[in-house]
């Protein structure tokens, strides 16, 4: 069994893409070669069943049978999360307990859209905190951009105090590096609050900052991970200047994937195009990409081949 | 089988309620109960999995056992709407078909949340209606309220247009009179465009001006579906200022339940009482009624009792 | 002068419309009859320049204007509250204190749209709080279905705690009738905390309910006041079921005038019919009624009429 | 007098940010300043009171009088765009009358917040361009990240041929690049439909992809407007390698003035440190930066002054 998530979690856990064939099922035989892509890149570990593996689409006993196949072909070679939200407590906590026993490192939640104010997303919490029991790590998912629910440093701090599962925040508010900081400096103040791990989503457009306001690392989906390992590494290891030269060449393809909602499509066909799997189709309903934008696409990744080259 | 939905569908579609136990599991002594409550109480039809049936809540396989338990259950007597409504194609079609194959009636969708434009509506519809196939009657289920999605009467005129399978819609956009008058004027006025069935949501706290602007029923799931049954009658037979007397004596509850997302609590509660369920617990997470609550709630049904008493 | 807004202040403040003529002028011949039909009602104060007083759509300098004038009308007959919620902390300063300059009573603000977490609500009060000073006594609107932006309980007593002239609360979130419970359980349960004025909006739509959990009053623009007046004070002598069957008798225009956004036509059709004020017009943009918006609409008075008719 | 807005309006239109000083008030000194600022980098035309401007915080008299002394300061040397969008008709008509009798080029109008459907947004803006009239040209700000409206082409197509003022798209939906695309398709297949200028925002951080698929140009407040121009310039001559290769130097600061609602405090600090103006203060309520923002963006600059002396 791999290590669970804790306050000590650092580097790159990878969101995978769930590779889906042209009549909307699970291509399992590019389940198994994106493993493989992902681990070669190494990613520190991997995140399955996230809003960007269409989790959502998919239905209970298929993300079940897809949490377990993903278990077995990684084989414990690094950790696993489950991205386990739902509209329902019940079926988190079962998913959540389903991928506990296959072996995961932990699981992720996002609050549920339509909750409005604090106390109602604490809430929402406690239920679910509660129906997984305290054994299960659990990583915060605070991307408002996508479930419209919004939370303050001093609501997740509450939810650290008193739930020691809470172990890990997943940082994609956006504007959201006053947050970062403010997380770190709230736990830096008061030796009675844990300092939890803080991984980054939005496909990396502000790892630099982030990395230097104290975050551990990336989860997050951009389909070169090379780059996020590596400026991770670089950043760990000293070397700032370095890693930023690295995220600028890769600058113009990280802005091309994040664009809301459409960018997944553009990640799934990177991933195709790089050997991940061997199909790019999103379930529907998705994001489709046209003729134009294969040709920009195309026209990014050559300028950015070239500039690769250019720097070494 | 039953009639299946049509244009000239008409009365009152109840939306049932999902009863569960305490520990959140079906209680399917409840639904037997609560079948033979709505079928007493005189009701046209029943749908099922609705968002007040707490559909999103519940896992797929779940779901399609209570429809089939519910098909079996209600064995002909009215026809059963079935709420398809889920964030990926496939999963919709796949009850869609389930459900036709058990008996259906036809089916209900709302459009997905985060679909921001009239085009993006019409072609995920399009993609719904074609993953269905043109056998299966669908209504479109308005409520912007919920799903944060708003369409025009051009819009919704365009899907009825081209596809034939668009027979109702289901009107609970609020403002909506005005949308409601304008569904009816355009087709009016124009022979080429079909008069779909309008049945009216919102708790039905509306019925009386929705009637009078051409609505041809209710599809809602207020606790007392008796009235809605009579004042759709009374309408219908030309006695409506009969019809307004018995609507407003209802007003005052139908008003407390609805309250939004609150009111199913309410609504359970009063169906509990009634003996239409064993239980009125909601699926977590949901409201709950706090012992003020529950006092308030009793202070207006015995006004209820007393007024009706009045009144005859 | 007359009293200013406090802990203790009680009853009906009506929220007065702004009466423009057909080209969207302000007509001040309406505001002054507008002035003596809402005293003449029994009213114990009067809110200007709210959301129904269509304030967004008025210059800067109309809208001192407008204040002024209607200050001086009122001459100090009853208070006068006077909303000053705009997206600049300079302009709403400015009418802050230009209002309580000419006798105002005290101001409404509700938080700028767009705030997101309550750290940010509570900044944003703070912001505005002291460019006011401590002297002015301020009504806290919390209206989510227009404003979205949403507050805990706990976030607002922490602005009472450390505002002394947060003095009030105006309550029209809903669902809503748990926070106001909380609210006053709160206070009572905390001698370190003050009991702030509760008085209710949503045209009055829970307003039985909302008395009996300790609401003082409400705040809102109803067109008949004198029904809100009548509630309230039947209410304070106890005869509570009289007050639920006079509030009873309004439902069906209360449910009526209380469709979001479009109302508004609705209350200024109903205040000119009674004689409130000479020309319904909103100012653009604005709804407007249809022939059959005014059919309906004089199909509901009427009943009332009968129905008042009917209980003496 | 200069150009008017048309269809055939190319190059860069800086949308100009207001100074104010620690006080609030407008900081006229840096306002000249910031025009010879923005001249001197090469700009085609200048933008006032837009979104960046901070119209929404200033009072109607502040808004007319910035609006004169820009233009006069200006004096014709370049076109001059006055953003107009307001919540009254009359407030925008009266403001647009007012600037095109000063010399300006044009006005632009976002859609009201608010508006749901497309039918609502062509009336609002029916009822917006019938009361400015015919001969006041007009740009449609298609900006859905601040507004929350939202618009299909086949609806903006339908303004533009039902009125001949409508002659520039402020393209900033995101993702919107099929839509930007769809626009000019639309206009190319059909003879009858008037191709528009395209001017886009957000920064410009998708200009380059933007140009290709038939922009004309950018309207956005990039503090580095001399990027802006030398993208558009080399992407008209046809040095589409030199042009991206500008860009992509420039694009960790763009990406870093990107960040919703903060964005605009890095933006007016990078203009204070450049030289356009003396205050980087936004009105209250706005964004504030802290030490690290300040050190954070010190890297960016120096990196970026790096990369252009590298490119040389």
């Amino acid at each position: 069994m791999t290590e669970r998530l804790s306050e000590k979690t650092k580097g790159v856990y990878i969101i995978s893409a769930t590779p889906f064939d042209d009549d909307g099922a699970i291509d399992y035989n590019s389940a198994d070669s994106l493993v493989e892509f992902y681990i070669d890149k190494g990613v520190a570990g991997i995140t399955i069943l996230g809003m960007m593996g269409e989790a959502s689409k998919m239905s209970t006993d298929e993300a079940d049978a897809f949490m377990h196949y993903m278990m077995k072909r990684v084989n414990g070679r690094v950790p696993v999360v489950v991205g386990i939200s739902d509209p329902g407590i019940n079926n988190m906590a079962r998913l959540a307990k389903s991928s506990m026993d296959a072996g995961a490192a932990g699981v992720m939640v996002a609050p549920m859209s339509g909750l409005k104010t604090e106390e109602n997303i604490y809430n929402y919490f406690t239920q679910a905190l509660e129906a997984m029991g305290p054994d299960i790590p659990v990583c915060y998912q605070d991307y408002p951009q996508s479930t419209n629910v919004f939370i303050s440093v001093d609501c997740f701090n509450k939810m650290v105090r008193d739930y020691s599962q809470m172990v890990m925040f997943k940082h994609e508010d956006c504007p959201g590096l006053t947050k970062l900081s403010k997380i770190r400096q709230t736990a830096d103040q008061d030796d009675s609050l844990r300092r939890v791990s803080i991984l980054v989503g939005n496909g990396g457009l502000y790892l630099p900052e982030e990395l230097a306001r104290g975050a551990d690392g990336a989860m997050t989906g951009f389909a070169f991970p090379e780059m996020l390992v590596e400026v991770v590494d670089l950043f760990a290891s000293g070397d700032v200047e370095r890693a930023k030269d690295i995220f600028d060449a890769y600058l113009p393809i990280v802005r091309y994937e994040q664009q809301p909602g459409f960018g997944l499509a553009t990640r799934k066909e990177v991933l195709r195009r790089r050997g991940g799997m061997a199909n790019a189709a999103t379930r529907a309903p998705g994001p489709i990409l046209s003729a134009i934008d294969h040709e920009e696409l195309s026209g990014i990744l050559t300028r950015l081949e070239n500039r690769l080259k250019e720097m070494n």
